[in-house]
Order: structure tokens, then sequence, then C-alpha cells
């Protein structure tokens, strides 16, 4: 049993992708996991792991071993549950730390300006003064200006994502015929998207659009289950 | 014995980074290989690909097997020659697409406007005019124009280099601890520039330049040893 510290907001909304990366992780590999919810102030929930970004996991199957960052859970869990590869072998680990580190600025950061605004709106209301204060301060801007002509921005967002959309329309998956961990690191910044807004970034004929749909049908339907509002 | 068709310029310098790509894969594989050269205005030599791009290989090993285009000759040598995966598997692969598609428009097209005016000395004379048309005709200005103000251009250029810089800060090479494909993906983007130009765009203690040197250690200094003019 493995305990996951994951970010809530209203309704029990789960926004986190790099808490979506290891529940993704974690249903690849068949582990069994648990949920701990910490809201936008309850950093304190996870001060005992010395820092105070989700996710962090506890692995009382391992004498509760603490780790935290997405990145060195999924190769904790690489190591520790051999079983169900995330990567595939050293090579594909060693390529998958390419994907993780380019996704943030190479699309994650263009997906915040178009739904930032509405994301506020999906944390609970106690939260909602320390969000926006903290993400205006983060942008410089208001939320509202942030988020301002985003259709407008739609089209160069679509295009910046011609990589994840040739890729995807010549494999099923990310890593080829079945998915793995660079998949689910891609598919997290669409899955934050969706769950924090009614925005449409993708076109319904966008093949990125047909990929997520693939991940969707994963894992008895993970991704269309948790997170999204009761 | 493969036969590889190659770009060449002045005093047999080798530019085509998707030529380098497969000069390190033959090379990864301990594959024997002859160039055949190409000149600018010799496209006829690759005439019976059908297509007028480099690279082309015929492999005289496999019945004169001809193959085009760099990731379809990369998955080619793969599928025949096993040894020495470049990929590492089917994961590796998959993701090792991504990193192909995102290589051009991630960086490699922004090295082009701040080494094409240099390049063009390093054709033979005879391919300047050609070379010069149908660049600017591509950029829509002159290629003194297109290269103009390049140093005021680094440092975003530099930032932009962000997700190779940490991956290969935290690992000896893309593919983990030896080198495979993905190395020589975004490898080639770097010594295209380097034959095409001196003009510096890596600072000497970034840790991709020590990457570089990595990848130049290999394979007997192959790298250092072919295309740089005689």
């Amino acid at each position: 049993m493995i305990v996951l510290y994951d970010l809530v907001g209203a309704d029990d909304r789960r926004f986190s992708p790099f808490c979506w990366r290891i529940r993704l992780a974690l249903a690849h590999k068949g582990l069994k996991s648990e949920d701990v919810t910490v809201g936008l102030g309850e950093k304190d929930k996870v001060a005992f792991s010395g820092q105070p970004l989700v996710p962090v996991i506890v692995d009382k199957a391992n004498g509760g071993k603490m780790v935290n960052d997405s990145w060195a859970i999924a190769c904790y869990l690489e190591d520790t549950y051999p079983q169900h590869s995330l990567f595939g072998g050293a090579m594909g680990q060693g390529a998958t730390r390419l994907i993780n580190q380019w996704a943030g600025p190479g699309f994650m950061a263009h997906i915040g300006p178009m739904v930032i605004r509405d994301l506020m709106d999906r944390f609970r209301p106690v939260d909602h003064r320390y969000f926006r204060e903290s993400r205006e301060k983060r942008y410089g801007k208001t939320l509202e200006q942030v988020q301002e002509g985003r259709e407008a921005r739609l089209p160069a967002f679509r295009a910046a994502l011609e990589p994840i959309r040739q890729t995807v329309n010549q494999q099923q998956f990310i890593c080829g015929e079945q998915p793995g961990y660079a998949d689910y690191i891609v598919f997290s910044g669409f899955q934050w998207a969706r769950i924090a807004s009614d925005f449409e970034l993708l076109a319904k004929d966008d093949p990125i659009a047909a990929w997520i749909g693939r991940i969707d049908g994963l894992y008895d339907g993970l991704t269309r289950k948790v997170g999204w509002g009761r």
C-alpha cells in the first residue's frame, strides 16, 4: 500500500499534473494506493517531507519510505517494483528524462495562462484569495488579464504541439504500442487543463485528442473517474 | 557494407545534421559504411530514391535495400541489425520519436538563423548562388539580415536549451549512462552549427558543451575527424 499526497480543490477535484503522473504510474504497475488530500492552505500536511510540494508518497510496504518530486517517485517505483516497466529499460528512462524536463517549458507553461482564472473557481472558496495573490504575483497581472485573449493564442499553442501530434499520429502512444511514463508526463498537462476549465484546448479532430481518449481507456477509466469533482 | 549519401560542401565538409544522426547510428552498431557525397546542386545523385533529400542509404549487405529519411533509416538499422540497440527497446524507441519530432522546432530551427550566412562560405563557390537564393526565399530576408543580431539572441537561445542542459547535467548521456539515438538527434544540431560556423553557441562551462565533449570521445573521435574540412 502506497500513500499518495495529492492537491485537492473544491468537491474533491484533483488538478496537480505531477500527482497525475504518479497516479498513472501506480496504476501502470498495478500498485494499490490510498490518497491523502492536501488543500492549497494545508502544506503542513507534507511538511514531514522537508519541502512543501506534492506529490509525496509514503510506501507502507517498504518501511514507510518517503519520496517526493514526481520524477524521483517514478524512478523509485521503477527500481522498487520492476513489474510493468514505466520506461522499458535504462535508455528509455534516459530519454524520458529529457521529455520530463521539456514538458514544463515546452507546452505546460503555455497551458497555464489559458485556464488559470477558471481554475481559481474550482478551488475551495477558502483558497481563492491565496490562489489569486500567489499566481498574480507570479504573472505580474490579474488572473483575468492573464487569461484574456486566449482564443487568439490558441492557433500558436496548437501549432507548438506539433511534435506531440506527429508522434501520436504515427503510433498508439508516446512509448510506442503501449503507454509508459512519457505518455503520463505529457498527458498530465492536458488532464490538469480539462479538470481546471471547460476551455477547449484541442480541436475535436486533433490526433492528440484521440490519444487522450486512448489514455482515458486505460486502468478502468481512472482518468475520467478521479479528480473531476463530485 | 552500407552506402551513405551525404551532403558535401567545400573541402569535404559535411554539414547535414540528418546525415550525422545516421553516421553515428552506423558507428554505434559497428556497421561498416562508405560515403557517396552529394553537392548542393547534385540532387540527381539521390534521384533513384524517389525524393531529393539526404540521407539515403543503400544496404549492399541486404540486397541493395534503399531507405531514405533519417528516422526511417534509424528504425531500419535497428530492425535489421539488432546489436547495440539505438533505442533500448520499443518504449525507448517510442519516446525517442517524440524527441526526433521535437528537435527541429524545439531548438534546431533557432540555430539556423545564427549560422546561416557563415554556412554559405563553407559550401563550394559553385553552390553559393543557389544556397543564398533558396535560403533567402525561405527566410524572406538576406542571409546577412537573418544572421544579424545573433549575439543579442544568444541568451534566449541558451535559456531554451535548459531541458537538454538539465538532462545531461544529471546523467552522462540523454539515453542514460550510455549514448543512444536520442543523443545523436540532439548532438546533430550542434555538430551542424560548429561545422558551419565559428560562432560560439554555448558558454564554455555549459554542461551541454561537456556532453558534446563526451560524444566527441566516442567511436575513435569520429565527430572530430569527419566533416570539418581538409
